[in-house]
């Protein structure tokens, strides 16, 4: 895989809740920039961490000069990678790209640096950033499936709605206020049905079998991550009105037997990931949960334990930032594994 | 079983979220009562759907008279059943008890009408009932049982705040208002953490293996009532930002090939449960949610689907008013079977 000589020049498509992340997340971690470019439908300017961006308007000559494009992508429509990915890649460029567009065509890597950096290798100009929901549950899955094998997921979400954008997450919040005054809700907004103190298991497009279309993306991808076929996936996704960060309750059935003591020591050195089930003093209780795993770079594992009829299984209560390690962080990681000299 | 003639005098014991549910829906249901009397910690008015009842102070002697006690309960400490409940039995009232101190008693029958009203049968003054979790589960599961047989169940919750009562209503109103001013909560309440806009999968005493005491209470009351102890149950609890209605995310693995098609007719010709999984003309999707759930009699279940990769295992997307069936309308369900001529 060919290297870039820092500094590099990187372009960010996209300034919605995921394209400013990017943008925090690379200012934040000292990225080798020479240059930053902002690139979104229109132009406009925004501020970022307190620093004001001049955005740009995308088009195929704003890559000129890119060495590292990432693209925020959208997780319905046809991103703007489809129309601008591979006219950055004639460019020069390197295009990462958040969105869901590539991430099952065969010839582009679907990478989490942590589990499968090796598939940068043979990327051949575009590499795709997984689902935030497969970025949350993989990071606690994949170094189970390392050390004791995988056969079967069974995961239920609790999705934050800042995965759906900005005007989801305003919908939260003025659907909460309608709420509070008036105990109803008259226009879901971006929602199917009021998010506001509601739980929504049909946000997403019902497909082949009566699964999501949320629900098949974590399917194929954690296939495709993990280069196992053979593994089961059946996950149930799930909108719960909290601003940000998704939570998972996952049931792993393993090929080996796990018991708990061991997936936790495990789980305690694996890079990206913070074991939370001590006791805290004031409560005896402390666990991974939204609020606090918001703005962290770790997906966050507790609740481990066995289920007792089964000693190839294994239990898991799982919390990440679906902007950061879901979405901004993992492909400002894959921008570093790009770049010589970066961290890696 | 003894059947008391009509009417008969009841006495509700409690004035909380639970307490006044049960009057609300003996009113409802035109419970032929000749004296309804409300008890509690301490003497005062209450009103419910618009009428006025005078609380009297829990005594011994307030249950002379009494055919039928149902006493509200709590899950957490010692109920006034604990205290009174003999005390009743002995003037010769049938205590129904919502609490959770005598369901595991294995002189007490833990009953769902719907389900097991066969062991009302074999009571002897006090009948117990189930969890709320455990009600709204089983109501979706126990047709499926009986049909197709169940070898486990892996269920994951989304449980509203009323389940823990009526401070914790309060609590979720005050700090989501909190939340929305400041973007932060300072005191938690009730919760170990804050609930608005966040989950807590910590929100019950961690207990032996790891497992939540309402996750053992779900685990021993689906043995009891389906009278299976070989049915292997596996729970993870979840509190969310929701006012009323819990939900739960269910995998049932059946002994018998359950092909989604006949697991919705069985579930829409069994009493008690509302199929919801219709496509909608608003937006071609429509699906069981807490907003539509709560104030009704009927669990909703809907996303009901295969395994793809096991045919002898379901998925479940049911929701239920955890204060109705959960609680109080189960427990009058229950009184209704001890009246003649009352429905069953």
């Amino acid at each position: 895989m060919k290297k870039f000589d820092p500094p590099v020049t990187v372009a960010v498509v996209g300034a919605g809740v995921v394209g400013k992340e990017m943008v925090r997340i690379l200012e934040q971690r000292r990225f080798p920039m020479k240059e930053l470019r902002v690139l979104a439908r229109s132009s406009r300017a925004i501020e970022v961490a307190g620093k004001t961006y001049q955005v740009r308007e995308t088009a195929p000559e704003a890559f000129d000069g890119v060495d590292i494009a990432l693209f925020a992508g959208t997780e319905g429509e046809k991103g703007a990678a489809v129309t601008f990915g591979r006219q950055a890649v004639a460019r020069g460029a390197v295009v990462i790209d958040n969105g869901s567009d590539f991430r099952m065509d065969p010839k582009v890597p679907l990478v989490i640096p942590e589990i499968n950096a090796g598939d940068l290798d043979w990327h051949r100009g575009i590499i795709a950033n997984p689902n935030c929901t497969t970025a949350v549950l993989l990071m606690a899955v994949a170094p189970i499936y390392r050390e004791f094998g995988v056969k079967k997921i069974v995961v239920s979400t609790y999705q934050a709605v800042s995965g759906a954008g900005a005007r989801a997450v305003e919908d939260l919040r003025g659907q909460t206020e309608e709420f509070l005054r008036n105990d109803s809700v008259r226009d879901p907004g971006c929602f199917p049905d009021p998010i506001a103190f509601n739980v929504l298991a049909h946000n997403w497009k019902i497909e082949a079998d009566g699964y999501s279309n949320e629900e098949l993306k974590v399917i194929r991808e954690t296939r495709k991550i993990l280069g196992d076929k053979s593994i089961q996936v059946v996950p149930t996704t799930v909108r719960v009105p909290v601003f940000n960060s998704h939570s998972e309750s996952i049931y792993v059935e393993t090929r080996k037997k796990a018991a708990p003591s061991r997936v936790r020591a495990l789980l305690a050195r694996s890079p990206g990931v913070t074991v939370v089930d001590e006791k805290s003093p004031r409560n005896g209780k402390v666990c991974p949960m939204p609020v606090y795993a918001s703005g962290g770079d770790d997906v966050l594992v507790g609740r481990i334990r066995k289920d007792p009829s089964n000693p190839k299984a294994v239990l898991l209560w799982a919390v990440g930032d679906n902007l950061r390690k879901g979405a901004a962080l993992n492909a400002v990681q894959i921008a570093e594994r790009l770049v010589k000299g970066s961290r890696a």
